[in-house]
């Protein structure tokens, strides 16, 4: 059975299953707080190309968005994400059961728009009523977005100045980073996003590591007692020096990028030899996500033998179906692919 | 200065000022544990029409929905209101407070519509990811709603229905229910009410008592411990008969109706009126609240004599405004306020 | 049937009564923006001698303690308490429910020991765990305490400095705060409170209001957003202007002290009584609350004729019973407890 | 340096690598629904000795504690532990995080006393204010304790007798369950826990996984939707995998029972020969945390080549300390510590 569902089918890099193994039997000390966790921390200042980036690890993205969220917002602030993001969606309440609203704007290929986000704001303030709700506290958007879709410079650095404007810290999502950065039609680098955001997260588990995820805090922002915060959410792992070690190995010659161009080079091979057999795409995505319109009986005939992601109905004979790859995928798996398709 | 701004501007019927003053020195048991809040909950089982009614007295409007809310929800659902709901848009994220989203369907002149809902829940339980979002958990609308809007006994009845198939309590916020029952144009009686929803509460603060709403869970279905989730909501008012002498005087001799019918005829003839005067209304409101347009010249002009509600923009040179009748309105004030349009 | 169970048996002060009466059909805005709230908070800026103070009201005490604390709270700090208070024994976890954990420390006679507390934070800051523990963020207190005990001023300014080292927020709950400052023996003045702490609240429920108690920050420290988070909590009074006439009353010509002296009169008269009787006393309580020691059998006889609290076992035969005086008491009630003794 | 500080040192059983390396090319789907995790649950139930026990895995022993509390409480429920409780001590009040209160019992040997708790539910139910109370919710323990000791059969069927009868669920916190179960000093086998207990974790980081923990439900007491709180939580792994893979292998050929009986080998070794060189003990602990009582000056020679923990002053000049041993420590290591004392 060929599996495209997702980009999290697999463990890790080998590099990271060797250092494993070869530090398996040194002693750390716990909770992060061990030289390779630092080490990785120095890697990943290096990347995102500052000294005073602020770097903490946890297992997971619901687990890093519900930490940082939580962490960010005052008590009567909610986050404001399109309709489409994952928050919004796909976690379960996860923010609101820390006490927390999502407020929504429209996704437009999974994007924010950064002048609906300022209207949004001017209205809240017209509103002699704005006291009796509930506050914007902060933006939250993923890039890659849950449409493989990724903000232009121009379109991040005007979310960025509305957010500024309106004291709203802007929080990125990169459960997909790798992707994103590794994409042949991005102008946004690891730098920049740096520089226009006020966090944001490294995604390990979609790109590379058996799980893990970096939290990254831009501007000496970092919520106070964040590590006693991270206790508090139960995201604290006992054993810090696994995520150390995964993330210094992905930040060891460019590991991740590597493993994210991976990713991207199947993609973009499976997205020209699929248009070439004129399937149409719900829309154009520049990274590993991949969504292919299928007329139903083809799409019920592809499930005997692939795995992948029903996506949304089209109109009533037709489906927009996700195949995702990853930094695992091979050539040889995207031709059995094409072969079916 | 006219003040048309809302329906809790004055104190409260006189019976019930009179009564505080004949029972001021008596002592009273704490908690709502006294003869006159238990005789305040006969009289309001005999008016919904079932000796099974379980009354629950508390003093704000909020408070009610984010404490009933919260008690029938399991920790992982949501409920389901409009956009319009007051719970989403002008409670300060009481429900998120609680741990719960607040699941939005579109308000049709401030109204869910059955089909909607049922489509969503649908849409839902055939998403493979469902576990992974939240739960609808119960419905939330008002009546009448927002925007002055009732529900007819058909829409109800089948919300009602979809709220069964897809075993959602429903929940009505009668913060204006007396409003609605007195409306010259409903075929919804508060014994139907009774019957096709799981809990509401009956609005005193904008009918009649100086505060609070009497939550009427309908089948048996109180939540458990009810009692102490409201101490444990900063819910339970000490001298709990306060609240007990003001249901008791407004369920005696037909006084909550009565009261209603005043806010009812105030409004029915500002509207004739009005609408005599040429002007156009944002709906056709057939309660105390009247959405009349006005051009922003004239809506300037009057905020010199008159205080009322800026509702939304209608376009460039136009402004719906709120103008709200209550038990209280005389037809003096409103002929003021006629003079002035 | 005698009752002296609380202090809070019967409805309020004449002169609210009237108040309410007399500002019955006048039109106000709601939410405490009105007049006479505005008044109510400058006469109580004048009784505890600062223009600064920053006053809000809410509708009860749990209430109130829930609001305050979780407002001045930061998510990973918990408030500090004797074990007795009443926000670790008898708000049915509104504290918890914020969120926040209740950190004890043993009462004595109902009051924390300055010293106790210097020894828990310094125990705290020397456990090299402390990052993995709740950080205690604010100390809650009750003056009178739930024993009717006071604190000294050297006792209290003693806590204070504690505090103040440890950069803890001091709060007061002042649900019988009058009959605390009316006592014969006590050093504290409003002013002396008002100084030594960062917020405590001015009882009314229990004082001589229907209900409602005014929150006092005292250092321009008021929480960011208050009115949202009342409103959050469920705790905005849609008419505020009630409270803020209850209060206006009661710091008018010193009503507030008038009332409380009452209390405070009967109570010293019943205790002087009561010892003259030979009846021994839980402890010695300079405020309204006396706590007598009774033998089972008298207890029970009495239980025929007056309500009280039991309040807790002596030994095997003895059992101590709370009888509260309050603003309404007569000396004619007094004596009829007398006479039953 | 030597390291006896904490039992969660090093990585992992090399057959658990051995298994990330053979599994890591594979693909799995997410979330714990692959067939390996089921392998895991099957080899566990049999374990327990029950094709009932529900299973279900997270990744750390806070995440566990405080998942199946929120989830097994209801919303007006605390958990009775003792003072020394993991829960109520060093989880930075993440019990508290999700709103209920942590109440508490004293700690003897770390243990709970089933007298103590009768007498607390009997003291609750017995005091007519109990509903503006906590309910006591379900007990939480832990085997074995904080202090390395283990409750008896008969101990814990006392509990268990008492949380019967009040209703009231027994969960155990197992994070050290293996050397409990390996003690020689117990008389408590997995199976006599899964019939004694409503819920317990058997713990993985600290006896041999690289991390996580197995949740273990006993009488088809499964929290409703429990998949989607451990999500609403931030505790659902993507890659369910490596949780099953792990535990998997834990309960091969009872590797989980060999990793513990080398922790217990060494921490008896250990124990008889610091008790040999004179040495005392804070309390006779049958695991493999021993607490060692030392004078400060040797503790802080000591400290020059040994990591370990800093328990509790005993005296002036004396101090406990704690050595634990784990599954990797070598007979090696601990003739070292010795040479050393």
């Amino acid at each position: 059975m060929l599996q495209f569902q997702c980009d999290y089918l697999q463990g890790c890099a080998p590099e990271i299953l060797r250092r494993l193994e070869n530090t398996n039997s040194q002693c750390f000390v716990g909770y992060g707080e061990d030289p390779v966790s630092a080490s990785a921390i120095a890697k990943i200042r290096s990347f995102v190309g500052s000294d005073d980036a602020d770097v903490w690890f946890v297992t997971g993205g619901t687990q890093a968005n519900q930490l940082v969220i939580d962490a960010m917002l005052q008590p009567y602030e909610g986050v404001v994400s399109t309709t489409a993001g994952h928050v919004n969606v796909h976690e379960s309440g996860a923010i609101e059961f820390t006490g927390h609203k999502v407020m929504t704007l429209p996704a437009h290929d999974g994007k924010m728009c950064a002048g609906e986000l300022k209207k949004m704001m001017q209205t809240f303030y017209a509103d002699g009523t704005y006291e009796h709700q509930v506050f914007p506290g902060m933006v939250y958007i993923s890039h890659p977005t849950e449409y493989g879709t990724l903000y232009t410079k121009d379109e991040l650095t005007a979310l960025s100045q509305v957010c500024r404007e309106y004291h709203l810290p802007l929080y990125v999502d990169g459960a997909r980073l790798g992707y994103g950065l590794a994409s042949r039609h991005t102008d946004v680098t690891v730098r920049d996003l740096y520089q226009l955001v006020d966090a944001f997260y490294i995604g390990g588990t979609k790109c590379g590591s058996l799980f893990g995820e970096a939290i990254v805090f831009t501007k000496n922002n970092t919520p106070r007692r964040f590590f006693t915060r991270r206790k508090q959410h139960g995201a604290l792992l006992a054993k810090g020096w696994l995520l150390g070690i995964q993330f210094d190995e992905l930040f060891t010659d460019g590991l991740y990028m590597k493993l994210a161009a991976n990713a991207i080079d199947q993609a973009e091979y499976m997205k020209k030899e699929i248009a070439a057999k004129g399937y149409d795409f719900l829309l154009d995505s520049p990274t590993n996500q991949q969504f292919v319109i299928l007329d139903n009986e083809k799409m019920h005939q592809l499930e005997k033998d692939v795995i992948f992601s029903v996506w949304e109905p089209v109109d009533e004979t037709h489906t927009a179906v996700r195949f995702a790859t990853s930094w695992a995928t091979t050539k040889d798996q995207v031709d059995q692919l094409l072969a079916l398709l």
